[in-house]
C-alpha cells in the first residue's frame, strides 16, 4: 500500500486531525505497518455471531481463519520453509490485527502459527521446517502445542509425560504415565489437529535430559485418533467457543527419531544424546526462551480487547443522557459526569501507556528474533519484559472490558453490543501463556538476579561503599527510556515538593523510587531469609505479597519510561500537548493507587497526596473535549464496531 | 422440618464441627428458616446445562421454576389472594436458596413473584389481589415488570410512556411517545409474559400526576402481541440466558380504570384523581420505596454467588499442588501459597461480614414490611441500607467470581466448573434493580439529609457550640449494632496508637473516622457549592468521587458494626475465635485499602500502616488450618457443587 493509499484510509475513516495524530503517536515506530493492516484487513463478517454453540463456533473460527490466511492475515511471520525468512515483526503486528476481532480466531492462529508453527520453526532444523511448515502456513496441516498437562500448568519442569528413545527400532515412545500427564487445554486437540509438538522428559539410555519436545500425529485423515493416542474434548468455556480445546494422552506412542525437535538437544544416528547447551537448566531455559513470541502476542491482544471496549464505552458515553440538571434539560452526557470521566479517562490513559511499552517490547522481540547481533542479555531481559507485559495487559484487559460492560448498564449486557463476548474471550488470558501471578514472580526473580549482579559486579571493582542505592540504580537504567526517566527524576529529586504535581520529573521520582526501594527491601529481606535457618519454603513464601508488589512497581516504571519518549518523540504540537495530560495522567492514576506506599515511606507529605484525586480531576476535566479522537488514537476503525448501542 | 431432621442433613453433609458452627453463626437469627431450605430445596438438577442456546435455556428455566413453585420455593412469601398473609421474610430467604443454584431460575422467579407479584401485592387493592395473584403464584399468569425505558435507565422520574385516562370510556390508555419510551430489559417480556405492570406518567384531564403503574396484557393465549403492544426479544446476552429479557412498545392500547394500581393514587369513578399523598415527590418515592424488597433479594443474590465462587476456588486450592519445594517433593498445596491465600481469604472474610450486614437488613425489612408498626424514617433507613447492601454486594460478587475463576486457573475457565457461567450470570447484578453507582449516590443523599436535620435539630435546641463531629456522631448511632461499634470506638479513641493491629476498638475507631469525618468534608464541600454561584450542576458534579467515597465508608462501617455484633453473639468458643480473626482481617483488609486516607488525615502513623500487611499476612496464616471450615460456614452444601475439578 502506498502512503496515498493510506491517506484515503484514514480519510474514509474520517478522523479528526487529532484523533490521527494520536494514533500515528501511539503507533509509534509501527506506525505504517499497522495503518496498513488496518487498510487491508478484511474486517467484514469479523466477528462471530454469539448465538452458535461450540461446533458452529469452531467451524466459523476455522473458515474465517483460512479466509483470513488467504488474505494474508494468518500465517504472516511464520516461514513457509527450510531458510525461509522468519519475520517476528510481521508476525506480532499480524496478530494485533486479528485481535481488532473475533478472539477466537486470534487464538487459533496463535495456536496455528505462533505456537505449532513457531515450536517447528525455533525448535526443529532443516529437515523439520521443510517437511511441515508448507503444511503449517497453508493449513493443509493443523497443530496443536501440548506442553500443559492437567497436574502441571505453570510448573513445565516437572510435566511427566515422557519420550524416551528406543534405540532397537530407532524411535522415540511418547508415554503418559499417569492421569495427571494428561495434556490439557491444548487448542486444536479436541477436534481440529492432526498434530501435535508434544513436550516431554527426553529419556536416552535411562538417562533423563529434560523437557524436550516431539512431532507427534494425532488423528489420521478422517480424523480418529490414531493407535495409543487418545484425544478429549474439554467443551464449552467461558469464552472462546471457536477454539477446540482439549485434552491427550498417549500410550507408548512411537515416532521416528527424527520427529524430535533436536535444535537444542537430540540424539544422534549411534543413539547419544547431544546438545550444544551442556547445562541442562540453560538449555530448558533457552527452549522456553524461543517461545517468548507468544507472550508478546498475548499481552499484545489483550490490551487490543480492552481499546475496543473503551471505545464503545466511550463513544456510547458520548451519545447517552441521563438525567437532566440545571441548564441541561435534555439530560448530562454520560461523560460529563466526573464519576463516569473517573471510570473511563484513566483507563484510556493507562491503555496508552501500555501500548508505548509494548511497542518498546515489540522492538527488543526484533532485536533478538531478528537479524542482528543480541546477547544472551538481551534474551533474557525480553523474556522478562514479556512476562510483566503479557500479566500487565491481560488483568489490565480484564478490568478495562468488566469497567466498560457496566458503564454501558444494561445495554453492555447485550450481546450485539461485543462487551461481554470480549469479556468472556479476555478473561482466560490473565492464564493461558503463563498465570499472570506466576509471571510476576519471573519479573521479580530477574530483577533480583541483576540485582545480586550489580551488587557483586561493584564488589569486584572495589566499590565498598556501595550504597544499596547505587546497585538499585544500576539495576534500573539500561533503556534510552529508562535513561530519559532517570535524567528526569534527577530533576525533582533534590525537592519534590516544590514540583507541580503534573511535574514530569517528580512522576519520574516517584515510579523510580517505589522500584528501586522496594526491589531493595526485598533483597535485603530475601538475604535475611536465607539465612534464617528455618524451613526455607515458608521463608521466601512469606515474601510472595513483596514479590508481586515489586513487579508491579517496576513495570510500572518501565512502562512510564515508554510513554515518555513516546511523547517526546511526538511532533505533532496539539497531539503532544494531549499526550503530555494522558502521561500524567496516567503517571498519577498509578502514584495515588500507592500512595500509601508513598506515605508510609517517606517520599510524599500528606498535602501533596491529598491533592492527587483533584488533579486527577482535573486532567480528566482537561481531557474530556478531546475524548473522540482519544478513541480514534486508540486505532480501533469505527467501522469495526458493530455494537448496536452506537447505531442511530 | 424438625430439629432431628435438620441434624441429620448437616450430618448427611458431613460438616465439621467448626464448620456447622461457623454456619450457625453466620446464618445468624436466620439459622433455622435456612437450614429447613438447604435440607428441603431439591438440589438435583439444579444447574443448566451449559451447551444450551436461548430457546432451550428458557424452556429449562421456565420448566425449573414451575418445578420449584409446586416445592414451595417459587411463589413462597408472595399471598395468594387479597387479605393473604405477605411474608417478606420467606420471599428473601426462598430467593437466596434459589441463587445458590441456577441464577436464572433465581432471576425468573424474582421477576415473576418479587417485581410481577410484588408490584400487585404493593401498589395494587383488593381487586387487583383478588384477581390476579392467585394466578401469580400458581404460575399462571406470567408477568413482566415493565419499569426501565430505553432512554431512561436510572432516571425514573423522567419515564417517557403515559397512562392517559380517557373519562369518555373510562379507560387508561398506555402509550409509548418516542423511540426512548420503549420499555427495555423487561423480563417476561420477550416470550413468556402474557401481562405487565407498565409504568408511566399518569395524565388525568390534562394534569400530570407523575409515575404510576398499571396492568397491561400483552399477549393473547397463544403468545400473540395483543393490538398495539409490540414485544421485542433482546436476545443473547452476556449471562441469565434463560431469562428472556425483551422490549415493549404501546400505540395507545386501552385497558379498563381498575387496571391502574391505585394504592398510592388513582382515579375515581368521576374521572377525578385521588390520593392520600399529596406531595407529588413523597408519592413518587412512597410508591418506590415498596419495591425495596428486590434490591434486598440482588444483593443477597449476589451474595450466594460469591459464596459458591469462592467454595470453590477454595475447596480446589486444598486439593491442587504446585511445583516441588523444600520438604515438599509433591508439591506445594495452593492455598499454602502466601499469595494464593491473600487471593482468597481476605474475600472469604468479606462474604462473612457482608452475610452478617445482609442479615441486619433482612431484619430491617421485615420490621419495615411485616406486622410491626413502623415509621417512614425505619422506611427511609431501610432503602438507604438495601441500596448500598444491593451495590457493595453485587460489587463484591464479581471481583470475587473473577478472583475464584483465575486461582482456579485453566480448569476455572471450563464451563464444567460452573465459575465462568456465574460470572456470566452475576455481571447484570451491579446493574439492574439500580445502577450500583447511582445507589451508592442514594446512600450518601440519605447520610446528607440525616446530617442537615441532626445539625438544624442541635440548633434548635440550642447547641450553639454544635461541633460538626457531634453531629456527624449523631447521624452515626441509630442502631444497636452502631452503638456497640462507638463504645468499642470509644476505647481505643485517647489513644489509637497504643492499640495492636487487630484491636476491635482500633479498627471500631477507624471505620468510624473514616466515615464522620469524609461525610462531614463532604458536606461543607456542599455547602461551598451551594455558594459558590458557578454552574450549579458543575459544582455538585465535581463532588462525584468523593459522594462515592463516603457511601463506600459508610457501607463498611455498618458491616463492620453487623460482624461485631455477630461475632458477640457466638457461644462456640472455637467458633468465636475463628470469627475474630474473620472480623480482624475484614477491617484490616478494609482499612489497607484506604491506608492512603489515614495516613493523609493523620488517623495512623506510617509505621502503622507499614505494619497492617504483615499482620494481614499472620491473620491468613492463623486461618488456613480451617479453611474447609470456613468454605462450610459459608452455606453452599458440598453436594449442591457439580464442579468437575472438585470430584476425585
Amino acid at each position: 500500500m502506498t502512503l496515498t493509499d493510506e491517506k484515503a484510509a484514514v480519510a474514509e475513516e474520517r478522523l479528526t486531525t487529532l484523533g490521527a495524530h494520536l494514533r500515528t503517536a501511539l503507533d509509534g515506530r509501527y506506525a505504517a505497518e499497522r495503518a496498513r493492516n488496518r487498510a487491508t484487513f478484511p474486517a467484514e463478517g469479523a466477528l462471530r455471531p454469539v448465538e452458535m454453540g461450540i461446533e458452529e463456533s469452531r467451524d466459523w473460527t476455522l473458515a474465517r481463519l483460512r479466509a483470513l490466511d488467504a488474505a494474508g492475515f494468518g500465517s504472516a511471520g511464520v516461514p513457509e520453509r527450510a531458510g525461509g525468512h522468519a519475520d517476528p515483526l510481521e508476525a506480532v503486528l499480524t496478530f494485533e490485527t486479528l485481535a481488532h476481532a473475533d478472539l477466537s480466531v486470534t487464538i487459533k492462529s496463535g495456536v496455528q502459527f505462533g505456537l505449532f508453527g513457531g515450536a517447528i520453526t525455533n525448535l526443529g532444523t532443516a529437515w523439520h521446517h521443510d517437511a511441515f511448515l508448507p503444511g503449517v502456513t497453508s493449513m493443509e496441516l493443523l497443530g496443536g502445542f501440548a506442553m500443559t498437562e492437567l497436574g502441571h500448568g505453570s510448573d513445565v519442569a516437572s510435566l511427566e509425560t515422557t519420550l524416551t528413545y528406543l534405540p532397537d527400532t530407532d524411535e522415540l515412545e511418547v508415554h503418559s504415565p499417569t492421569p495427571a500427564a494428561t495434556k490439557a487445554y491444548i487448542g486444536n486437540a479436541a477436534r481440529d489437529g492432526r498434530m501435535a509438538v508434544v513436550f516431554g522428559q527426553l529419556v536416552v539410555a535411562g538417562e533423563r535430559h529434560g523437557v524436550h519436545a516431539a512431532l507427534v500425529p494425532l488423528r489420521d485423515e478422517d480424523g480418529r485418533d490414531l493407535p495409543g493416542v487418545t484425544t478429549g474434548d474439554q467443551g464449552h468455556k467461558g469464552g472462546l467457543l471457536g477454539v477446540d480445546n482439549g485434552t491427550l494422552t498417549f500410550d507408548r506412542v512411537r515416532v521416528p527419531r527424527r520427529m524430535l525437535l533436536d535444535r537444542y538437544g537430540g540424539v544422534d544416528e549411534s543413539g547419544t544424546y547431544r546438545s550444544e547447551i551442556a547445562d541442562p537448566n540453560r538449555r530448558f531455559f533457552t527452549m522456553l526462551g524461543t517461545l517468548v513470541r507468544g507472550r508478546v502476542c498475548v499481552g499484545g491482544g489483550g490490551a487490543m480487547a480492552a481499546r475496543r471496549a473503551l471505545s464503545i464505552a466511550t463513544r456510547h458515553a458520548l451519545r447517552r443522557r441521563q438525567f437532566p440538571a440545571p441548564g441541561r434539560p435534555d439530560g448530562v452526557l454520560l461523560l460529563d459526569y466526573v464519576v463516569h470521566q473517573r471510570r473511563l479517562l484513566p483507563l484510556i490513559a493507562r491503555a496508552y501507556a501500555y501500548g508505548t511499552a509494548q511497542n518498546a517490547l515489540i522492538a527488543a522481540l526484533v532485536h533478538v528474533q531478528g537479524d542482528d547481533p543480541s546477547t544472551e542479555r538481551d534474551q533474557r531481559e525480553l523474556e522478562t519484559f514479556a512476562a510483566g507485559m503479557k500479566a500487565t495487559q491481560t488483568w489490565f484487559a480484564n478490568r478495562a472490558v468488566q469497567e466498560a460492560r457496566e458503564a454501558c448498564g444494561g445495554a453492555g449486557y447485550l450481546s450485539e453490543n461485543e462487551l461481554t463476548a470480549l469479556r468472556g474471550d479476555v478473561d482466560i488470558f490473565a492464564t493461558f501463556e503463563g498465570d499472570n501471578t506466576v509471571l510476576m514472580q519471573l519479573v521479580t526473580k530477574a530483577l533480583l538476579t541483576d540485582y545480586r549482579h550489580a551488587w557483586s559486579a561493584l564488589d569486584r571493582t572495589g566499590v565498598v561503599q556501595a550504597t544499596t542505592k547505587a546497585v538499585g540504580e544500576r539495576v534500573m537504567e539500561r533503556t534510552a527510556a529508562g535513561l530519559m526517566l532517570d535524567r528526569l527524576a534527577a530533576t525533582a529529586r533534590r525537592r519534590p515538593e516544590d514540583t507541580t504535581l503534573v511535574d514530569r520529573g517528580w512522576h519520574a521520582y516517584m515510579v523510580e523510587e517505589r522500584e528501586r526501594h522496594s526491589l531493595e527491601s526485598l533483597a535485603r529481606r530475601m538475604r535475611a531469609a536465607a539465612k534464617d535457618g528455618g524451613d526455607p519454603f515458608e521463608a521466601f513464601n512469606r515474601l510472595g505479597p513483596h514479590v508481586q508488589f515489586v513487579a508491579r512497581a517496576h513495570m510500572e516504571r518501565v512502562t512510564l519510561a515508554a510513554f515518555v519518549e513516546t511523547v517526546e518523540a511526538c511532533r505533532d504540537r496539539e497531539a503532544r500537548a494531549v499526550l503530555e495530560r494522558l502521561c500524567s495522567l496516567y503517571a498519577l492514576a498509578s502514584i495515588a493507587e500507592d500512595r500509601a506506599w508513598f506515605l508510609e515511606h517517606n517520599r510524599m507529605t500528606a498535602a501533596r497526596s491529598k491533592g492527587i484525586g483533584d488533579q486527577i480531576d482535573a486532567l480528566c476535566r482537561e481531557l474530556r473535549p478531546h475524548a473522540l479522537a482519544l478513541v480514534e488514537g486508540m486505532g480501533i476503525p469505527r467501522g469495526w464496531l458493530t455494537a448496536a448501542l452506537l447505531e442511530d
